[in-house]
Parts: C-alpha cells; structure tokens; sequence
C-alpha cells in the first residue's frame, strides 16, 4: 500500500527537494503512484528524475517489486492535489493539507474521519496471518511529522530527515514553531493533526489500526515520518504487532536520528534495515543516494525488503534490477 | 470485488425495480456499496429495503461474507452517480453511462480505457493461483447488458433477466432497438459498448482479463448481466479460467434463459448454481424472492458460493445469517 497525499507546506521555498519547484512538489505524489503503478507518470509528461539524474525513490520501489511475484500493489489517495491517472482507492474525506506555518492543515473533524475510513478499508482488505506493508509519499511529510511529533509530546526538533544531504532544520524548526502556537494545550491527538499534520500520516495510522485488528503484521516501510504514524497509534494505544523498515541511507544519515525517536516514540517496535547500496552503480544518479539524496519514500526500504524476503532475491539482484530500470527510464543502455 | 456505476437507462420508468422512484435507481450502486462496506447507506438516511420490505442483494452478500474469515472485498467504482462514502477504487475514466435509446452511453474511447484500467487494477491487485470473484450492481443493467449482446451478434432479446417478477421484456426491446441503431456496420467491441453499453460492463472484463494475465482464476458473479461481460471477453478472446456463479432464482426463472445464453455466448464455460432459498424465511419481504423479486446483484450468488466453499458454512447458516441481518436492518427480532 502507498498512501499519497499533499500539504502545502511542500510550497514553502527550500523544505524539501521531491519536486523541480515549490509549487511542483505538488504533482510528486500523484506522478509517483502513476509512475509505480503504470511505469511512466500520466498527469505530466515528464521522466520522474532531477535535472542532475536523481531518480524518485519510487523507482527502487517499482524495482524491487518486480521481484516479488505475490502481492497486491494498492494506491490509497488520501489528499493528492491532483487526481492520479491510475486505478487508485479513494478516502472519502481526503484532502490536501494547509501550509501549517500560517492555517490549519484541515478542517476540524477530518483526521478522525480519515483514520476511522482507513480503519474500515484495512477491515474490508487485509486478512489474518498476512503482513501489510505501509508507504507514503507526501512531499514536506518529515515538517509535518515533526510538527505531530512535538505536539504529541515527543522531542524531535533537529532529528528528522530530509530528502536532502543539507537538512533544513532551522527552515522546518521555524515552520513547526509558528505551528505549534496552534495546538498549546491540545491533547486531543486527532485535533493535533487536523491543526498541525496532514492527510497522510493520519490515514496510515488507520490502516495500521485496522489491519492489526484483523489479525495482520504491519510493516511501516519509510523512515521519520513514520514516527509520526506510531506517535499517533501510541497514543491511540495501538503499538503490538507493528514493525518498522527502512534503509541503511536513513539509518546512516547523520542528520536526522531515527533511532533515537524510536527509542522515544515506541521503543518495543523493530527496526528493519535494508542494507543496500547504490556506491557500484554505473549512473551518477544513482550514486547520489550514496550522498545524501533522497535517502527514503514511497516505501523503498519495504519494496527492498520484500524482494529479498518474499521475493528471494539477492541484494545484488534488486540493486541490478535498480539499474536496469533505471536505464529504461532515462533511455540508456547499461 | 463489486464493481458499481449507473446508466441513465435506469431513469426509464418501468424499466428496473432497483429504486423507489426512477430517479432514485441513480442513488441505489452508491447506497448497495456503502451498505456493504460499512453496514448502512451513507449518502442517503435509507434502509436498503422496498416498501413492501424486500431487501436489496447486498444483504445476502453482505451476510454471506460475514461468514467469509479470509477475503478482500474491494469496491470499484466504475461510474456511480453519486460518489460513495466509503473507501473505494476510482477507476480514472469512470463516468454515468447515458440513456441508450436517446444518446450514446460513452464519449468514443472511453470504453477501451475502462477495460485497460480495470486491466492494470488486475495485474496490481491479483495474484496466481487466487480465485477472483466479480459482482456487480447498475440498475438497468440487464438492459444495457442486452444491447451489448445483441449488438455483438448475440440473440439476446427475451432472454435476460429483471429485478421484477414481471419482466419489461417489451420495453426493454424497444429501447435497445432504438440503441441498436447507432451501431449499425460497427464491429468494434468498444465502439460497441461506447454506443449502447454502461460503464460496469466493460470494467469487469477488463478486470477479468487482467486476473486471467496474473494466473488467477475468475468467478463472475451475477446473472445474465455476466453474459454481456462473457460476450466481450470472448470477442477479445479471452474465455479461459473463468466460471459464473448465480443463484437458483436466476436459473429457475422461467421469464430469463441464462442456460440458453451461455450455450451461444461461451458454452465451455461452467455454471455454478447455488441452491439458496428462503422459502422458510420468518419475513415477507425475504420470501419474496422466492416469488421472483430480485433474483441476483451485488454478486450475491457468489458471495454464497464464498460463505459455503471456503467459509464452510452450510446453506442453513447462510439463511439463518441472512435472517439475523434482515432483522437487523429493519429493526425486529428473529
């Protein structure tokens, strides 16, 4: 499952790199799940990698999930600003979310009505005995994460990621500050994220309620947003049951801590990490993940890890298969 | 799966059974999914049930499944009227299908991407070796069903079934002549259901062929309605690895010929009939299917086929289940 969504604080100049503008980063989670689901974006005719070749971690996703032969790819829009192209499954009260540094992200009432809709669809959808796998794409989601996490309680100003190597605390700590004015003395866990969230993380937290409800694992396959995602099942009381996957590029990088907020947040839940690397990779693109780029998303550490564990292929095999698709996508040879 | 979407034909008075008023049959695919889904309508403040107290399918679908541990019921929406609140598939191109005597059910084009939409659904969503249960729910869509047939060169006319005891046969002819004439020289199986067809028709085949491509073996769920799906499916060749599963109101009707339909359309493909009945039921309003109100819809038939093969239930649980969710629809004890 990956869960879309926008919130306009992707728009503040400098937050997060997932898009060639601030007002583009509107389009990446609908060109995302296009680009996963159909092989190309549909909405924009445009290859899904910066102008420097950096590819959209969504293309290790699709990747490594050529590999895994059973599973179902499931695209939840939970507030994408643009309709995706693609058969998706739509919540009903899905929306985009407000730029949290000057307006709510929603109107009061809709976290609680997102995740009880993702609740029910997880109980419609996922069986005992299976694990379900978790991603997102929202671009500004690691602001919005650390605006849930502080409201909520948890310190994690200066230790959440970015998909830059230059992580813009001081931009994100600005932002989530003029946030945090909004909810002081707020409890109410879904009042916090209808003022200081987003349509994502919510939903998420849903579904994983839903899915544990009906017997299943859940994997939260990202990396410091879904600190976010177990704050609120923390303190929603729904933490068994639930691990977490993501890649070494996270673990390792030195801006952000995510082992630390776990330690924090939910400091039973496992951390799984997917050990792959891009340093042999014949496209300097690629290479930059080495670097710093992009590091998480659209559930690249779970994609990676189910190719390996259901898939039964060989890091070597996915990191290969990376290549290749690569190749196809900016029309070279390897 | 249930697939939902309306067809203007449905607001041709005297032509379906499927709403109070014909109007109100546009209301009825939104409602029979969000009652499935979440227990009640949503969109309206209604209970399922005619004034006479005969329920919607849905009832016998939604009970059946309750008996169903391990299942994933996804709802499609192919074109309803009116958005359903509940979590659902948007297929991108989905639209109302328009009044076939007067119009064209579908701007040209839009029938081809439904089916490669639908088609895409399958191959993310369906794995080998599953089996893959289709339903449906489109008021008047033995009408649309029937122009589809007969203008695939199918003898169609007298042989599908209704909602009511008294079939509209005659009205339905003329209706579906008048359609017919905007497909005269055309052989195209889109263009076909462009012309005459609804949306649902066309979305459940090409979900069906996407199932067949991932190994999957398919039930379509319904009544005649499924022959016109069966006659597209068999144009594209595709007819392999699929069954149609319906009740016994269907096959024992004596003013439909879904035998003699599936003899022309697709012979080797099996029947599968089960023998519910609810000649014992304790409500008028259920015993009057026995009188050949309803018959099929909502994938009905299947969803008992679902509840006794891998729920293990036997027929008497499902009536007795039946019985307790009627109760509890319309607020009596058993």
């Amino acid at each position: 499952m990956v869960f879309a969504g926008s919130t306009l604080t992707s728009t503040i100049p400098g937050i997060t790199a997932a898009g060639p503008s601030p007002e583009a980063t509107l389009y990446t989670p609908t060109l995302d799940v296009e680009y996963l689901v159909a092989g190309k974006p549909l909405t924009l005719d445009v290859i899904p990698v910066t102008p420097e070749g950096i590819p959209t971690p969504a293309l290790v996703t699709r990747a490594s999930l050529s590999l895994v032969e059973s599973k179902h790819l499931v695209v939840v829009d939970a507030g994408a600003r643009y309709e995706p192209r693609i058969p998706h499954t739509r919540l009903p009260s899905r929306r985009t979310g407000g730029r949290i540094d000057v307006e709510d992200a929603m109107p009061e009432g809709t976290a609680r009505r997102l995740y009880e809709e993702a609740r029910l669809l997880a109980r419609s959808l996922v069986n005992r005995d299976t694990v379900v796998m978790l991603g997102e794409t929202i671009p500004a989601g690691t602001t919005t994460a650390l605006a849930i996490l502080e409201a909520l309680g948890y310190r994690a100003v200066g230790r959440v990621s970015s998909s830059m190597p230059g992580n813009p605390h001081g931009l994100k700590e600005s932002v989530v500050r003029r946030a945090l004015e909004r909810v002081r003395g707020v409890n109410d866990v879904y009042s916090i994220v209808d003022r200081v969230g987003d349509p994502v993380h919510i939903s998420i937290a849903g579904f994983a309620a839903g899915s544990l409800e009906s017997g299943a694992t859940v994997i939260l396959a990202g990396g410091t947003q879904m600190m976010a995602v177990l704050g609120i099942l923390s303190r929603l009381g729904q933490t068994g049951g639930i691990a977490v996957a993501t890649t070494r590029w996270l673990v390792e990088d030195e801006t952000s801590d995510i082992l630390g907020l776990l330690r924090e947040v939910s400091p039973a839940t496992p951390l799984i990490v997917v050990n792959i690397s891009f340093a042999d990779a014949p496209y300097p693109g690629l290479r930059a993940y080495e670097e710093g780029y992009v590091k998480e998303g659209v559930g690249m550490g779970g994609a990676v890890l189910a190719a390996v564990v259901r898939g039964g292929a060989s890091l070597g095999e996915v990191e290969r298969r990376v290549y290749e698709e690569y190749a196809r996508l900016v029309g070279r040879g390897v």
